[in-house]
């Protein structure tokens, strides 16, 4: 089988590798498609070196078949499909108080472990969820960040007829807002980049420039001066991060997805005089996945237009060198199932 | 009757005042107790000359008896005990989502209009609360910044067996510190000054100064590795916004009393990677008011203690002086049964 190898210094080899029989507890999957993430991204550009072992197949967005199982694994067969949900929690502990998505020993599979850019990947059973037969392998392979966005709106308790308001366009933002659009909110969605609002109006979002609208007034303007209700900030730009309390009614929520690798200034001032509130969400629990999985079985998300293209095994180190140079494209897939 | 008048520039004047007739669905009260609080520092200061138009009887933390009932209000008694919620919030709309204690036209008694630190007060009969009779008036002039921190715990959710870590040792972090403490949790309070940390200690609590131990370090260690449940922050330093998120643990919460006048770093990656949540908290609910009266009516806090001293209203002048040399005492009271 052939399998993507991150070598270091922007580079990937395609090459052969060895299938690895499943052991007790373990399947070993046939991987069908594989969606490149941002994060895979971050590996290439070299910012995760000190974390990622190389060489190393990494990916992690994937959906595939069940082509062999370890001893012991009775609750799934051959041929079932299958995506995983890629957090090994094995070195939880108490200490982590029964949070195994968050855990402090969590491996991520595909960064700390090798992942699924390859056509044979061998796993321990428990990240495994099972996909409906009726659902295409390509769709299934949003399950991972779909189910991303389902725990953001799942941790802000977002009730229908809110205001919500995404900061960010990319393939969470759009995610979460889709997911947010189908728990009833009201979305409008922030992004600087004119493709990527063009994007998103054309799945039907109020999408604006928050560099050419007044962003704060316009959300007051939506709900009768009140303010929005909930924010997702999912752009990590510093900008949000200083006005995104701004935006939101008294007692208003944000759910915080970015990553800021510095700290950033905050108006604490405006948390205290709206007693408004803020928690962090990061990755999935085993819900959110079936969560995802009802969402894309159910067909009611335009979950085909966030896939952008889809290339062979063979072609991934030049996109990932295309995807470098043109970032505003959604999703990416990797189909495995051929060399 | 006597009543002090702030007139800006560091100056209070105590002088003769007519005493104002209720009007219909008010109430004149005979003030006894009155607190000094930080914010009438402030004031003093000259900080909210903006806001403050002198001259102007303030002050807001006070207990009393009923003098005079305007027509109209039939539940209440000449003679009662009584304390005020200092919250005007006429002037509430759609748009605060019934939040009134935190509306956006909500006018602060004894900041926005005349206040406490006179021998009469007349009011709007909303604002009252009745005092069991057996409670002492000079403890029940504590009821307002006791209702602080009652509102501080409550939106905390502090639950029985918790660490919660207090920053900030004057008078609300003390208080905050008691409620969390009578709600079942473990105090950790952090405070600089030695004679605060002195006082924290006298009521039993753990007090430690930040600079001279490794308070992450600590909280994990009292906690089996975990971290701090929820940590109460009522310092506005800057280095506490800056290293809070620290303390905790998975999913650990903070809630923020503190009042941060410009916008101060936040490490965002912690509340991303341990799921953290923050909520700020702001004045009180009449539920809480109704809660820092069951407190002190059942006399279980150690709240006598915390009145430093209690002066004359003919001495207020120099009093103000003399706190703003040595303010690292809890209570000041102003009597203001004699003039």
């Amino acid at each position: 089988m052939k399998a993507a190898y991150y070598e270091g210094n922007r580079t990937f080899t395609v090459r052969d590798a060895a299938i690895i029989p499943p052991g007790p507890g373990e399947v070993r999957l046939q991987v069908a498609y594989v969606g490149i993430c941002g994060t895979d991204l971050h590996i290439y550009h070299g910012a995760m070196d000190q974390r990622v072992k190389t060489p190393l197949v990494i990916g992690h967005e994937m959906s595939g078949t069940v082509a062999e199982l370890g001893a012991g694994v009775t609750h799934l067969r051959v041929g079932d499909k299958v995506v995983v949900r890629p957090l090994d929690n094995r070195g939880e502990t108490p200490a982590d108080r029964g949070y195994g998505h968050i855990c402090r020993n969590l491996k991520f599979i595909g960064i700390d472990s090798p992942g699924a850019f390859q056509q044979s990947w061998t796993l321990p059973a428990f990240v495994i969820h099972q996909v409906p037969a009726q659902v295409d392998l390509k769709l299934a392979a949003l399950t991972e960040p779909l189910a991303v966005a389902c725990h953001d709106v799942r941790r802000g308790q977002v009730r229908a007829g809110e205001l919500a308001v995404v900061i960010g366009g990319g393939p969470i933002g759009i995610l979460v807002a889709l997911v947010a659009r189908a728990a009833g909110a009201r979305v409008v969605l922030s992004e600087v980049n004119e493709q990527r609002l063009q994007f998103a109006r054309e799945l039907g979002f109020e999408a604006v420039h928050p560099g050419q609208i007044d962003l704060p007034a316009y959300c007051r303007e939506l709900t009768e001066g009140r303010g929005a209700d909930i924010v997702f900030e999912v752009s990590g730009a510093r900008a949000a991060a200083a006005t995104m309390t701004e935006l939101l009614a008294l007692r208003g929520r944000i759910v915080l997805v970015a990553i800021y690798p510095k700290p950033v200034e905050v108006n604490l001032f405006q948390f205290f005089w709206k007693e408004l509130q803020l928690c962090g969400a990061r990755v999935y629990e085993p819900e959110d996945y079936e969560e995802a999985l009802r969402l894309i079985a159910a067909d009611t998300l335009p979950l085909a237009r966030l896939i952008t293209q889809v290339g062979k095994l063979a072609d991934l180190p030049a996109i990932f060198r295309a995807l470098d140079a043109a970032p505003e494209g959604m999703k990416t897939l990797i189909d495995c199932t051929q060399a």
